[in-house]
């Protein structure tokens, strides 16, 4: 076991938990109250309990698994992950409530809330892995906040400015988390970090732990996409799973086929498969609104598919040597591309379907318009992120001490019962 | 490979399980039939089912994996979990039934009653946590039938005796489970055992598979304490989910300030984490008929893993070398003390709520008489099953074989076809 | 690393997953149509979705992780699973559709129609485990086309020529995947394999991961049996839940008793248990329609884990030596035999209920017929599949790379970024 004391732990992470979670309850015990009438959006707690403990799974489960694939950081990447996720929870239900907390007082919480703050968590977890191995978890923290204050910020500008439907501006998250994340790993860099970290590898047994998280996430991906699409209009929640499924079966498909192909031995990379083979449901999510045919939703993930792991294999190397961007779980080609494409999905299909050029002129400028505002606040806010976490105040892990947990577990095989005499 | 013979498991597990699986088949055969009418309980089937696979995937897969952290005890901590969660439900559903077949010659199940004994056979996991790799197969099966029955007594002698809530009696299974288990390793503890166990140790891997377990725990928890919540107030089970969720995610978060406080070096210990952030979780669940707010769910949730946390780090050894209770999984401080610390929080929650000093004093007197009968029952039947146990009859395992795998199992790097003519 | 050129995939792999999968989006576009009347079986899409996910989990966690007992295959194993898995579900769907498709010029599908693709693609998973390991990924997409079209010519062929009922022909997955299997890798036998294959091991952490695949089908089991029963008779779906999870509960418990009494040091060997717990589960799957009492599908749980325990330790290495059929995952042990009997425990069953000798003598011609059809198809594919895949344009891996990730995957300790410029 490494000798050394952790210096951000005791002194930064303990206060800021403490005073935070203190915080968050008194927030709590004052403005928030449980919505009594649980019919009030149309479905029954009964039918919506499941779909939620799907994305339940796919936040703590899927992302928390999915760090796991470095080989030394495989506490670290479980660990944080669930901390920031109900740090970012907590903060969300209480944002996403502000403008009912401003006319009433009292912010009134339902089963969908909690769905709809785990959904702006899974923003911040994007956008963490672009930065995981090289911050502590003060830093984590401090970014899953900044992140879903952007994120519902963001949201809020486009249903008031241009009336964007709810549904449509939270599937932005991808877009959003991932923009966020490579701005703030970019302010980030340290000069020396174009030469491969030490520690940055994966095994065969961490490789096994970081797939099972990628299949709980695409096991249950179709839930994320199709919880929030209202059940009024029949066969429309249907139509989202379907959709979703046969996007991610066609994105691993071509993300195996694909990967092989642009392999320099002609093996396929485990560690491309499970970015890539994702890729077909964060497209689909984000052009959900547009896709009513099996074949749009599978072209999109064949398309995702495509970008993503071309993508991983040349992107990833050149963004770090070109742009001095280090991305440690790949937020670019899994989240923020196939992102993009959903969105240009979403502008094609629909222009499609109008007949009248202004209409669809209308329509692109409205459309291309919530993607800048999307952007433009995901790198405002990244850059402001990246510039205060750059203070030295928060001691950020030294680069020999990067993508290892030595740095904030007590591991090494210990004995259970006396670790904390012989540790 | 150890060439030594399993003694305890040709001549006592196999056939104590097959006379055990026998005679429950008769008794299904002559007392027991499916309830058809699904409705009986107000709940559909289809509403009903997704939240008891929850259960069912925590007692399964949560315990289960939960106890895989000892390096080399990885196939007993989730086989022999598995055995005992199947023997411990069979039975309890046959025991659950004694009344109904008292005055009907029949026991009737539905899917209600497999919850129902499911939540009794995790009363049983419980326990045997604290014995967990000192003993052998045979011995927590028995351990098992034992402390179920002794937990159905329990519940009767609760239900009939003080009128006591089905649901408030089936909460206290924290309680009772776990000062069961404690009594036991008490007296089932050798000299010299003050000594660390060699082979009681955990790695890295060992450690993500644990965490796995947890997390699953974690996850579906809202399931295990809302299933048996009665439908018809609207919103009462909305409010033990949300409870629950807020209370668990509380838990996590104070588990790592308070972990890393208390720890010489200033880093987070995982195995401390993953019990002490379950700790809400336990201590909602025995509290939730008085929890009416948020805020009161998480501030329960904050003093659970305040409680647990320092519980673990300081009682473990102090229980040990004080006490010579050798307390494997920390059932003391995951579900002991936060089980006591939400029995505290219901009769507090409950005096809060009475303008009348009588009612509230005759509550507190019911209350407390609650937690003597289930702590004396707890502890007399934990002691007789201790005594019992030490018979040699039972082989157990000598101290040199505890935590160990080859003990009972086919190890080692073999061949898949050919292990039973090399092993 | 090895360093040496996949040759299969690249020129093999690619092509034909691109083709098809281009095949596929093109049928889809043009054929295939989303059922928007969502009551049309007479139940909800939120009733009905946690159950599918239940059986989705299954396919991708269960049958993937399942397949990681490999030491070194551990990738393969659920990677390859995943695929074959999408290719096959995606085949069935348009299978299954034809009929409709020659009456109305479309395929309708809706939640349903998934369920009975991804049982079809179960059907192949079950076959591929017999020839894990020995194949190359092109063969065993191969495979799956192959053993889904004949899966689903056996069910149309039942279903016209004697009237099966279609829930009763698709549980008759369990015989014709694993007859299917053992056709195959006993045409693909090569000289010399008697010889145990060097890689052919398996590892404390490699069994583990297996566990976590067995512990996912062995908790939704009971969605993947009642699933498809209809939920018009109250009751009938609540049976076939408490007949699936009480048969595998006794399995599991019997399978404990009989491996550690077959075995020649009286221990338990984890992969026996793995497999021979399920047993209970394919068994009263089968003979589901004639269950009706809990005490019926505990015996036939009894009893297949008995026969399911002792074919594995005894027949699969007799299977190797006296008819040269190496069976990887004892497919036979798994599915074939606890079919059969499942087969078997159905015609009893349903003959105790007639008075009447005729319509008994009826009824027993029938079932043996359904068995045979379904049998004689099996050997038939199979031995046409196995035919086709000794081809060598397929380019199967040699024996010295079996059992081996290597000869597909870019694996060692890699660093995450360079692996591109490294690998």
């Amino acid at each position: 076991m490494a000798p050394q004391y952790a210096p951000s732990l005791r002194s930064r992470l303990a206060p800021m938990l403490l005073v935070l979670q203190i915080g968050f309850i008194l927030i709590y015990a004052f403005y928030i109250e449980i919505e009594s009438n649980v019919n009030v959006y149309g479905i029954t707690f009964s039918n919506f309990y499941a779909e939620f403990q799907n994305v339940n799974v796919m936040v703590i489960l899927g992302f928390g698994f999915l760090c796991t694939f470095l080989v030394r950081y495989g506490f670290s990447g479980s660990g944080f992950n669930l901390l920031v996720a109900v740090m970012a929870t907590q903060w969300a239900i209480i944002l996403n409530g502000i403008e009912s907390w401003y006319y009433r007082g009292k912010i009134r919480i339902d089963l969908k809330s909690l769905v709809v703050a785990e959904m702006c968590a899974a923003s911040a977890l994007i956008s963490i892995g672009a930065v995981l191995g090289k911050t502590n978890p003060v830093q984590l923290i401090l970014i899953a906040l900044l992140e879903v204050s952007g994120f519902v910020l963001n949201e809020w500008l486009l249903q008031t400015l241009l009336k964007v439907q709810p549904l449509n501006s939270i599937m932005l998250l991808h877009i959003f988390g991932a923009f966020f994340g490579l701005t703030m790993t970019w302010i980030l860099f340290k000069k020396g970090a174009e030469q491969p970290f030490e520690k940055e590898k994966v095994d065969r047994k961490s490789g096994l732990f970081s797939i099972l998280g990628t299949l709980f996430l695409w096991v249950f991906w179709p839930s994320f996409n199709s919880i929030l699409v209202d059940n009024h209009t029949p066969g429309r929640r249907l139509g989202a799973v379907f959709s979703t499924y046969l996007a991610l079966a066609v994105s691993a498909v071509t993300a195996a086929a694909v990967s092989s192909l642009s392999s320099p031995k002609g093996k396929l990379n485990p560690i491309h498969l499970q970015s890539c083979m994702l890729a077909g449901g964060v497209a689909v999510g984000v052009s959900m609104p547009a896709v009513h045919q099996p074949w749009e939703a599978m072209t999109i993930g064949f398309t995702a598919a495509v970008v993503s792991t071309i993508g991983f294999r040349y992107l990833k190397t050149h963004m770090l040597l070109a742009f001095q961007c280090h991305d440690t779980c790949a937020v670019l080609s899994t989240h923020g591309l196939p992102g993009l494409l959903g969105w240009l999905a979403h502008l094609l299909l629909q222009l499609k379907d109008y007949d009248d050029p202004t209409t669809a002129i209308r329509f692109a400028v409205f459309h291309i318009c919530c993607l800048l505002i999307t952007i433009a606040l995901s790198l405002a806010i990244g850059i402001i992120a990246g510039l205060l976490l750059k203070w030295h105040f928060w001691r950020p892990p030294q680069d020999k001490k990067c993508f290892d947990d030595q740095a904030f577990w007590e591991v090494g095989k210990q004995n259970v019962i006396f670790e904390q005499l012989s540790g």
